[in-house]
């Protein structure tokens, strides 16, 4: 056992310096003057915001520098944490509650009361021919933003493969600047795990409409080229490309979980239950390593997205310092994100998720306008509900239009679906309205009433 | 007793034909095909808008006839309703169940086996002298709006009494048409009834930015001028004008209600319960001219507005076919406008509501933005978030931003007012964020956050 400091003060060694690391140092700081805090961060940077890439690529971003919130330093003083970056930890030991960490080129030992896993996700890389050439990108944090935009800046084409949100961002980037982007999805429709096919196909639309070359159903073989990549090899043909940028989803970073045996689970993530605890006694993990429960269907699910992760991470910070005094309750997987001019967004379940878990459910996409009926002033909004056909609970819901709105009216929907409400529910929600904002019928509550059968 | 039609179809008149009695006809027909409806209406329009009116007079509507959502022929043809445009309902004979109609240069009678009441709301009139000069107006129906923008139009300077929402309209319509623009409070700060001091100050920065000569703390003493208004005349000085809007509030159109003694409530509307049943057998109330029940409070109030109008119709309609079938549940004061480029909205009860009710609150306005720390197109957004001090349940939220977002996440409080969410609740929402609309901390939880005290 590695000695305390002599005030015998709680010792809590936190790995990973994201979202979920560093909300779980500040919030275990806030919780306990005394507790010495260690944050262990392979990279430069803490608190960095990986979301922010596409946009720095873009150009609305000025510099990778600027996706962060704190230095180390300011981190380190403002919250009284031991901040170590390029620290890279290499071995867990649960026997001796200890940390090997390499930093500074020697390896150090840190003991731990409590430990805070938070080593994240990272991109998958697609198992084909060609994948290690020069010229072929992930997106993955704001170090090496720079060589992805530099990579881009200097091709011709782009291919992005894969149409999830990092994917859909990054053809949008590569449009800004100035590329030719090929898209290729290998399902029939872009988001093809979070929305439905009518909610996409406003997207397609929007994709088309600004340039990108979407190739729906079109999985990778292979990409070639000699030295660096030249070609995207698909079923259906083969592209010239300059520059490759894979986005075909992430997994979580659970080597070092894995490696001392932490709990694994369904969702391959790691095991947590709503106290962000892990299978071991005093080791919690949070943020995209870690797996929560789906607040719809109450199963296992596993959505690394940076709300979540700073809330799990707030947890479990909490949680290290006053066991089990919070409880992260889970998600229902709300996300958005701006593709060109729309905004596409969705909560709870999709009809495609809702048929896989066997409900009875009925759903309908409506459209709408963002203004009163005579305002000349508006865009069109998309609104799917999706509910369960028995006591119309909302489960999910889908928007997508050009009008900001409507992000807000997902978080709306996000809140519908959380707490469990009904059609009637969302008919009587006191919703605001003005001319300039909304038609008199709120978008969200046109939907329920259609969904209402006339009963409202 | 009047005959019904031979099939003894139930008869359903209702009196008025704006957003409550349309939805009302509207409603009873969906539920009923058998139903005889009869809809009366005193002006030339049903379904009409009259929040549209300074749109008009701004010029973002075309033609005041675009201020309604049917034309009576439209209404009457989908809806097998019968429509009476131009119809003064002069006498109710609650024994026979008989209203007398003046229509058409003659008088009618029709008897019902339900009546809903939806008179609706009007202006009202200051009791200062001056207020029946020529080129003084309120803003009423979209019968008036014409007379009202050419009235505008014609002047040089344009007072506005009352900075209510309908004052602020105006005030921003007045300025489109190039007028300088007077625009006097009797309290200290615009929408003095609805937002607190600090939520006003950021519409009051705006007002004056674009050019409004804001007067507050002025009541105004009266109007003078030979034959047409040329002075307004305050506490504290004496202005030159060419036309006045009268903004200083409405009141419940309840002259026919009251002349048959149904109960009025102690706000003043007519008494409904949830059904909304007036204190006589089959006789309901609905819209403006109606009160209602504050989900907060608990208490009776008055919200004339569009969509409680709509919906308190509807229930009308509903319970007048199939009775008690549909319950309304209250309000919780979900208000929102457009004063120039920001977006002013308020839910639930502000402190000042709060103090008066003697809750033990507390409060926090914060200060974020439309986006991500680093994105560099974003707005400013504040949120003011009003709670009980014991158990954080949220009662109030307010918002102002020149991002439309701020219109949806008013909906997102007004959901979480209504249901009785907490600080705890509101934390643990599931909200949305991308780096384009949000910050990573959405601004709803950011206040639930200040307002935790630490805790989250």
């Amino acid at each position: 056992m590695v000695l305390h400091a002599p005030d015998m003060a709680l010792r809590i060694l936190i790995v990973g310096g994201g979202a979920a690391g560093a909300s779980a140092a500040a919030r275990a700081r806030k919780w306990s003057q005394d507790a010495e805090i260690h944050m262990f961060e392979a990279g430069s940077m803490i608190t960095h915001a990986p979301c922010g890439i596409p946009y720095y690529v873009g150009g609305i971003v000025g510099d990778p520098s600027m996706l962060k919130t704190y230095t180390p330093s300011e981190f380190s003083k403002g919250r009284n944490v031991n901040v170590h970056v390029g620290s890279r930890v290499t071995r867990v030991d649960l026997r001796s509650r200890e940390l090997e960490v390499e930093e500074a080129g020697s390896t150090a030992r840190y003991g731990w009361d409590r430990l805070i896993l938070a080593t994240g996700a990272s991109p998958l890389i697609p198992r084909v021919e060609g994948v290690g050439l020069k010229g072929v990108f992930t997106v993955r944090l704001p170090d090496g933003a720079r060589e992805l935009r530099d990579g881009l800046s200097a091709a011709g084409t782009v291919a992005v493969i894969g149409g999830g949100y990092i994917g859909l961002e990054m053809a949008d980037a590569a449009r800004s600047l100035g590329k030719r982007v090929l898209l290729f999805e290998a399902m029939q429709r872009v988001l093809p795990t979070t929305v439905d096919q009518d909610v996409a196909e406003v997207v397609h639309e929007e994709l088309r409409a600004n340039g990108v070359e979407l190739h729906l159903s079109e999985p990778l073989l292979r990409l070639e080229g000699r030295g660096s990549v030249e070609r995207v090899i698909t079923e259906k043909g083969s592209y010239p490309v300059d520059a490759v940028v894979l986005a075909v989803g992430v997994r979580p970073d659970s080597a070092l979980a894995e490696s001392v045996g932490l709990r694994i689970g369904e969702t391959g993530a790691v095991y947590v239950n709503e106290y962000m605890e892990t299978s071991e006694p005093d080791v919690y993990a949070a943020g995209d390593l870690a797996e929560t429960t789906h607040m719809v269907t109450g199963k296992r699910t596993w959505v690394p997205l940076a709300p979540p992760a700073n809330k799990m991470g707030q947890v479990a910070g909490a949680n290290s310092v006053s066991p089990r005094s919070l409880k992260f309750p889970g998600v229902v997987g709300t996300a958005v994100t701006k593709v060109f001019s729309y905004y596409v967004g969705r909560t709870g379940l999709s009809d495609e998720q809702a048929r896989g878990e066997g409900i009875d459910f009925e759903s309908k996409l409506i459209k709408t306008r963002s203004a009163a009926e005579y305002y000349a002033k508006y865009e069109t909004i998309y609104v799917k509900l999706t509910v369960e056909r028995k006591g119309g609970r909302i489960i999910g819901g889908q928007i997508v239009s050009r009008d900001k709105i409507a992000a807000g009216y997902l978080d709306l929907m996000a809140e519908l679906v959380g707490r469990g409400a009904t059609l009637d529910d969302v008919f009587f929600s006191d919703l605001s309205y003005s001319p300039a904002t909304a038609p008199v019928w709120h978008p969200v509550i046109t939907a329920a009433r259609v969904l209402s059968h006339g009963r409202l």
